[in-house]
């Protein structure tokens, strides 16, 4: 295995030409370039363009590593896999929300041992390596510690749909007085999980892309993610969604999920 | 009456100014100084110092002209008002989320005459002249040409609580085709329907410093703003919510509304 430090600084040089790409398209982009995807989710240019750009930097770096992309992937049954959502909340992005991230793990056996989840429009680098903590910009970041779903922020996707499928389990966190708050962007939402801004949110997705950096990210910052029934999960393939929390309201959120059932929760 | 290009330079100026506070605030602050206010919506130092740097700069410019602020008024009768929201969006502010925007009108008889809205994080200074057009960072801006609620995209609230009162509007919206998009901060949707980012967005508030200076920009963007019923209505005190749209679906917003109907979409 590479020194886990350099795999770090490489992984954070590719998050910020990444950057530069999304800002560039975020700003300047002809949006007619927006294209819908063959399952309806919107895909853009710059999407494309940087999960190109992961696959070419790591497969001249580390040629006998696989990477699993959201739009492309690269020899993705191998033991040492790059996981990576080029950019996470495309329709954030698509609308002029600046909480659109880039977000890269890298796995080995379904594990996450390096991670960076950048934010390009605030200059966030959200970095961790397995048992050394979890980093912003270089500070020590730390979830918050609030012990109580009564008062508690959870964060949520931002699609009334999608919100509407769930009610269930929103209308129980509410009733325990907690303050659902819709942010776009899942990747975004873990950074302010990690940061101790929000106290933790539910991941619907089958996506690792989506959750493989947190998944290191907020556990080095004191808090807890698993899939929708609390069970540790690899980030390899498939997921079953995710709670991304403090640790402290973990048992809680994985209660809420239980209130619909985690294969509803998923929408299958 | 003054010449208003040079009003909406002083504006600026004040904007800018308050962008500096805010921003500081959002990366430095110690967060303990987020207090509740009376009416449980949250207020921080921030937002009193930004309220008291728009006073100060009004009262020493243009002394016989009133100020109605958010957090702090002064002489709020007077015919020339200064309408301003220091810092829209205080969640958003509190929870680490980019999208507070700082929104400041000179409202002549109840009537926006000259507008700026300035989101900090991004550096985007929205701004009108009545009969001038609309601006963002001096470059022309015009809201989407869309006509049919089918594919449109409607901003809300992000609280679930707000949107739950709401449901039947939702509801109905969605199943007219249209996707509801949550995202936290109400200058910042004006802001995304003035460029065509989004379609339009209902306000259940009664706050005239959340709409006084979207009023004035979306309308020069070539949109629609009016109260939840489809009038016309005055920014020198209290209003009856606001649809900001690109004029194209004001109708059908006023319909949806309807389906609640505005008083209980206000929330009395």
């Amino acid at each position: 295995m590479q020194n886990n430090e350099d795999m770090l600084s490489f992984a954070v040089g590719i998050a910020k030409e990444a950057g530069k790409i999304i800002t560039e398209y975020f700003y300047h982009a002809n949006r007619s370039d927006v294209v819908a995807k063959d399952n309806g989710t919107p895909v853009t240019e710059a999407d494309t363009q940087v999960n190109r750009l992961v696959i070419d930097r790591i497969r001249a770096k580390y040629p006998d590593h696989g990477i699993l992309g959201e739009e492309q992937s690269h020899e993705q049954a191998r033991r040492e896999l790059w996981v990576c959502d080029p950019i996470d909340g495309t329709n954030a992005f698509i609308h002029g929300i600046p909480t659109a991230l880039f977000s890269l793990a890298y796995v080995v056996d379904g594990v996450p041992q390096v991670a960076v989840m950048y934010d390009p429009f605030q200059d966030l680098a959200f970095t961790a390596v397995r048992g050394g903590g979890a980093f912003c910009n270089g500070q020590k970041i730390q979830v918050s510690a609030r012990e109580a779903l009564d008062g508690a922020t959870i964060g949520s996707t931002a699609s009334y749909h999608q919100i509407k499928e769930r009610a269930a389990v929103c209308d129980w966190l509410t009733e325990q007085g907690a303050s659902l708050l819709m942010a776009p962007g899942n990747v975004f939402r873990s950074g302010l999980v990690a940061r101790g801004l929000m106290d933790a949110h539910i991941f619907p997705g089958r996506g690792a892309h989506d959750i493989a950096a947190a998944a290191l990210i907020v556990p080095e910052a004191g808090g807890k993610v698993t899939d929708l029934d609390g069970n540790e999960q690899r980030y390899d393939r498939l997921i079953r969604g995710a709670i991304i929390s403090n640790g402290h309201l973990h048992g809680q959120l994985v209660e809420a999920v239980k209130k619909l059932g985690s294969e509803q929760f998923l929408g299958y």
